[in-house]
């Protein structure tokens, strides 16, 4: 039992006498978990009849006599070219209206019958085929489910959905306040999908009918969950083994919450955009892990070198593929897996990075990274394996907000969903605050601190909820736009913000904003400035104690960040952002919410030194993780033994992290 | 009597008993006028058969109980639901040749049978139902008409707008000069419309045959006006009171000058895209104000707080809703009406800023301007009203040279026409000259000074009667790129500036263009030195005096502002300005023309304070208004009453205008 | 005998009046060529069954009795209106999958049966009725080749293609890599065109699968050829006056390569994209003239002053004609060309540069440049006709590797390969050394230096020719990306880059990138410093010599630069530049590499001085550029006659060239 080491392994793009120097230099590396078969449709299947299995039976035959963990796909990815030929409507309509004929992957219409028949089908086969196999670890269903449909079947599927939801077709233009541009539907057949041929414009965030765009994506979310638990069911009819799909992070088409339920493990793709963005992963991290209540998740894929999809894609620094490892393990990954085992020889992934280059060296420096992360997983053993992540912070995440605030038309289109959520989980992360990253829908009584950024669009008694929390001596933090909007994405018809008010104790009269660039300073508690920039909220506290105030401007001197106490200064804190801060400002106002539970960690003064903890049966692992750019010295928080070297650490002692370097303190207890 | 206040009113979004509140509201702020029923036809006509008119009654009656002053609209600004989708023909097809469903609003093709029957049928019964409401004022057809289609419907109707047009399939073959590029048409049915799919690439402003894409926006322009026609025609079958639509000033697609006749009031939706536009603003006013000849306008439309349309939208900033407001009056409204009263709870404009807000607040800063604002307007009462402004400057605008000009390939695409316009109008504006913009085909007598920027297509008499106004000795001014081509977009066979030749006494050898940012310093009289940029022609005096020459470049020391006195010394001037100058550069052109004839008015100096002139039965109304970013003082130039405050000003009296400050003198006779 | 002097002459478009004007005028510059009919095809066929000549008729004789030399089009370049009315599929379907209706020009489906028939017949019965005409010097069939078309003709004539080009289903599969995202193919009916509807996103370059894309683009140049070679071989049946179509230098749609062989001469329009292009004109004239290994070639267009189609058209500066003109002269053409004579009157060319104006002046600057330059090429005579450009350097051009390396994925996205090939091109530019610009099936054996830049895809024996050359004693240089796939784009399973590795002696172990902008410097011999950017390769000798280091990041003081000699210190070199020098970098390796063999030239030092030399029957003329911004003297490398002056010039002399200055001596034998 140890950390699943390994990745996406295709070796049916090359003949059979290269799998014997596959194996061999993936023994080198420690490697022992391999996924097949995640495009494999069009050779499984090479006809609407035939089901060919030879292939994958070598393949997998081959991993078993390695002894490898497998992971094994339902191959539904990609379509192959004959179904797309011959059923043209398993083919998606793009957003443009455009009818798409055969090409790429993740193709597949998700309210297509034909599709969703086969796709099943094969999913069922394969499951049978191979419910026996020895070391099965886990089912990949589909690949990086995502995009949109836009085609008959989904619109008339999208109306049978709507139904549903509203009942009466009064109902639904209330919803959609449709009176407002003549849109009162008097008939369910009269609904189109929102598109660039209908309620859009300039692209998926300019819509006429907020409603109706936020209806669809909530649809089509739910039209690949579907398709997914067509597969999946098929697969539970024969075997228990786990069933997976790899998500992406901070994935803004899929709702994964919504998601969650179906999914026996959580995993995902981690491709970080750049360099330094070591918070982004350790939010998208605890998002993933929150997905399934705390229980530790799989990293499915990420690169040990260049990524191939960017327009500049530079290659990973020594070092950083192993702390990156160590970040998801310290997160809460119990399964650390590359994209891919070896470099396709053709077509748009042939630079993506892979453990073996087209040449299969094992002497170079990627290689030799990989290797050493690998011997370190192997010696590491079952440590940590199971270990769930304490946390006393919720952050609350809700894609509905996500949607809405971005296709909202009126106070500023630079403000970006996950960056506002970014730069509080930042905050809470340089804190080293352990975070979990939920739904509203989650239960937040465990939590001394809940942390709400932007959270736009309030559906359910998550109002009640985020009282209660302030009622029994928590702190709340939420921020500008919060509070705005009902399920339907209508605004309250009361003061900003909405339900959120009594507790927040203030009101939000006027919504000013700004170009990028365009700063006014805020003044916070201490003397700290903040540069706030993109949203100006003018507050008039309602009850609350001014906290921050905005410095320029006809509102100069007015109200930009407070902080209600509703029941006494005894009682617990709801604190207000109504502006844009800076990193400064925003890692002000968190420590100080932090700091009243004690909440703000050991190392909280390094900057980009990273402190993650994992605890099972009471056995606490402490991660010490440098992201800056040089090596850093710190004194130990606590005795134990560090488990990558094995020596022992005391408390108090001086440890030297060099740049990129990871400790994992097994503490004493 | 008194210029109207109110706004679009839209109460069928809420439930009756608020609507209470909103008269109970709207009266605080003296608000006296509602506009109903833009887009009102999903519950005016449920279905094709059935008329509902119980909504409007209601709403109707409500505000007639309130005593308000109505502007009734005939709803036809979007379609209902059911007609999209019955007769998918009445859906526009896009520049890129797409057929559009149902979504948005100004979605109509207005070459579609069944809209054009509809739609007038709908504005009749609603002109029947309503014709004898109390204090109807207005009605108002369709709402901000524009865009385009591109169907097969509408590709026949500019076919038979070609046939009427040119008669014979040759003379249409020489208007296109169709040899070019192999394009001798042999039959009508060959046409088809300048789009994506025929002759532009990159967009609308890159056609490969300009004649045929002027020809189309000609024609979508007459095929909208046909359809407000329609409209129109329904109406007046029972109905005198004004018909209007409202208009959007500078408004590319439509040309507002082939509308005019057809309005019995002028108006107009002042939207600026920035804080800073107030010489835009005047502009557009008196563009408005000239498509009847001078008569007063409405401003239909104007927010009271923020936009919802823009990327940033920012608050209006304190004092600046009734600065604007009184330059609209300045400018000749006699109506000040806000979109909108009360703020939709949903869709796309429920940010937009109204009168009332979600809360329905009436002690806000924004309630509490338009409050103030209204009880200013209600002070002044018939004052006014019905006042002309007097003008001695006119200025051509012209829609054909703006699409010429703009579509046109091989001189400089950097180059705009409302932007070398208003650099024109600034000048004349921040002069203190009264204005008035008009057509190319509007009398010129009455003027001392014609300016005519970038009068790039000639048609008509315009060249003689811009030769009259210098022959009886006024002044013409003109720039670069005037005189090239003819009403087809043909260049003239000749000397550049074609027809204007002869009275501007110069020609143009060669017309050198840069990039943005590239700068020849041209020298005008007095030494200053104006950096010119984008447009450089290489001019050949022909009788002309060189008034400014440039300094760089190997045409170094040539001509780049001309002035020619065709009649001697003491007849009329004729200024040509081959360059596009800076502000400073066009401000001193355009006062040494004004100086001549004494119209540099008294407060030409003090940076962005305007002054404005309304007159009736000789009396006389001067407006200062500060757009300034700090109070100023100014010497009075008259003698009267201020009418805001009732105090007397004596002519010399310094009177402090603070930031934003407006006064309104009645000048003693 | 004398290099041609004229252009396009379309006098279809004004009065038979003004023709006599046009002859005077053209005369008095010297004028002594017209191309006629390029766009005449809707006149000349005014519907399917009727041909009409007399407008030609008429042209032509008009020519013939001006003593003209006749270039005359087969009138292809634009459909004909009725044409594209009546068979619909003539007309092009675009990348987005738009079948577009009438419009523009270059507007036909090359796999249109009808189109195709037409197109022939009409070139056939041109060629039948006007082969006689005196002075006939070329046939000139269609016009800028290009463009893609990609209806359902040319999908079943590209699944055709690929039958032909792979004889079986499961070779195209291996060769597109299509187990990758499971495109399997059972069928040739499954393949589509790879377009935004299939396998692209973001547009032309960004394909799931570039084996398919780049087989596409094959097929679709190969199919203009088909079209070229059905009107030529129309011709050819009743005319030996030889073929040519215009091509564009550097134009990445067409593999000018594979079409050369069909060309009876070559040549080209010079539309340079700025004022300061003068080594990438040299570049293109180059690759124009290899062609047809070396053999003289013409320009068939330039502009005169200004060129419509950018946003920003500057003038052309006093002497920059001239100077183009001759250097076009200098690299091996015999025809100096305009488009065009006379301006059009009307649509998109209008303003478009011309020898006469639509005035028709002949007292502008334009025009005296033009009769200047006009009576130098007379006085000339057959002097340098007919010359060859001796040159022991060859720069090998690949259109498979410019779409292979455009089309990556992985890499970077900001190398674009005109630009690394330009770069090597201005090194040898600058340094003097003529240079011949080559496919890589040439024969190298006349060479002493190859310069391969860039060489991204390595197809037949080109690997084997390239060790030859340094077998026998040569330089190769090669730089980064080179040697990566193979014809099918797919990787070579071995160390990059890939078959070159043996003579390069070095293999690439990783391939770093980074945005434009960032920059490591290498150190070069010499002590040289250059800012090398974009792709920074991981260089491992493997027997090469060091030469250049990077300075910077991980890889500091790692190899940049390599050479090898694998036959010894006396046997020849090949160098491999691993990384995006700056100019400066890369002009100190090709001034090394061509030092060696004595190529650096007698004014490599003085900057933008360009030398080149025609030789013909052992009879050498040196041609001496100044592109420099200001007058500069040099030193004559050789004696002989200044031909455009007549003066005598010896070894030694001091010259002055003037800005835009031009020398041609005669030197001695």
């Amino acid at each position: 039992m140890k950390i699943l080491y390994g990745g996406d392994y295709n070796p049916e793009q090359w003949p059979r006498e290269v799998w014997e120097e596959d194996y061999a230099a993936l023994g080198l590396a420690s490697i022992d978990t391999v996924t097949l078969g995640v495009f494999a449709w069009s050779h499984l299947q090479p006809d609407q009849d035939t089901y060919d299995f030879s292939r994958l039976d070598a393949i997998v035959e081959r991993a078993v006599e390695a002894g490898a963990s497998i992971v094994l796909a339902t191959a539904t990815g990609a379509l192959p070219p004959w179904l797309a030929h011959e059923y043209p409507e398993v083919n998606r309509t793009d957003f443009e209206g455009r009818r798409h004929v055969y090409g790429q992957r993740h193709n597949a219409c998700p309210s297509s019958p034909v599709f969703r028949k086969l796709s099943a089908e094969l999913a069922g086969r394969i499951a049978e085929r191979y419910a026996g196999t020895p070391r099965l670890v886990a089912w990949h269903v589909g690949n990086e489910y995502g995009g949109a449909c836009y085609c008959d079947l989904c619109a008339a599927a999208f109306r049978v959905w709507l139904r549903e939801r509203y009942g009466t077709i009064e109902r639904l233009n209330e919803a959609w306040n449709a009176t407002f541009w003549s849109h009162l539907f008097s008939d369910w057949e009269q609904v189109v999908p929102p598109n660039a041929l209908s309620e859009h414009w300039r692209g998926p965030d300019h819509t006429a009918f907020q409603g109706i765009t936020l209806d669809y994506l909530r649809f089509m979310s739910e039209a690949m969950r579907e398709a997914f638990r067509d597969e999946k069911a098929a697969i539970r009819r024969v075997s228990d083994v786990p069933v997976t799909t790899n998500f992406m992070g901070m994935y803004r088409p899929i709702d994964y919450h919504r998601w969650a339920a179906d999914l026996d493990l959580a995993s995902w793709d981690n491709y970080p955009p750049g360099p330094r963005e070591h918070a982004r992963m350790a939010l998208a991290h605890d998002l993933m892990r929150g997905l399934k209540d705390g229980a530790p998740f799989w990293v499915m894929e990420q690169t040990p070198t260049i990524t191939a999809s960017r327009d500049v894609n530079p290659v990973k620094r020594p070092g950083v593929l192993r702390l990156w490892s160590w970040q998801a393990v310290a997160h809460g990954a119990d399964a650390v897996l590359y994209f891919q085992l070896r470099q396709s020889k053709g077509a748009c992934e042939k630079y993506h990075g892979a453990v073996l280059d087209h040449a299969g060296r094992t002497d170079t420096r990627s290689f030799r990274e990989v290797a050493t992360l690998g011997s370190e997983l192997a010696a590491l053993g079952p440590a940590v394996l199971g270990a769930r992540t304490p946390a006393r912070v919720a952050l609350l995440f809700d894609w509905d907000s996500w949607w809405a605030a971005e296709m909202m038309d009126g106070l500023n289109r630079h403000v970006k969903y996950p960056a506002v959520v970014l730069a509080y989980y930042s905050a809470l992360w340089q804190a080293g605050a352990g975070v979990d990253v939920v739904p509203v829908t989650a239960s937040l009584d465990g939590y001394d601190v809940v942390v709400a950024p932007l959270l736009h669009l309030l559906k359910g008694d998550v109002a009640d909820r985020l009282e209660e929390v302030v009622a029994r001596g928590g702190s709340l933090l939420t921020t500008f736009w919060s509070g705005r909007v009902d399920e339907d994405d209508n605004a309250f018809l009361m003061d900003v913000p909405g339900p959120l008010g009594p507790v927040l104790g203030v009101r939000v009269e006027e919504t000013d904003s700004a170009e990028p660039g365009v700063v006014n300073p805020v003044t916070l508690p201490g003397g700290l400035v903040s540069e706030a920039s993109l949203v100006f909220e003018l507050l008039v506290p309602q009850g609350a104690e001014v906290v921050g105030t905005y410095g320029a401007d006809f509102y100069a001197g007015t109200p930009a960040v407070t902080r209600n106490r509703p029941h006494g200064p005894d009682g617990g804190e709801a604190w207000y952002v109504g502006t844009g801060l800076d990193a400064a400002g925003v890692g002000a106002v968190v420590r100080q919410v932090l700091g009243r539970h004690g909440l703000v960690g050991p190392y909280a003064d390094l900057h980009d030194v990273e402190h993650a903890v994992r605890v099972r049966d009471g056995e606490r692992y402490s991660f010490l993780l440098n992201h800056a750019p040089g090596p850093v010295e710190v004194l130990a928080h606590a005795s134990g033994t560090e488990l990558l070297t094995g020596r022992r650490v005391e408390q108090g002692d001086t440890l030297r992290l060099e740049q990129t370097g990871v400790l994992l303190i097994h503490e004493d207890r």
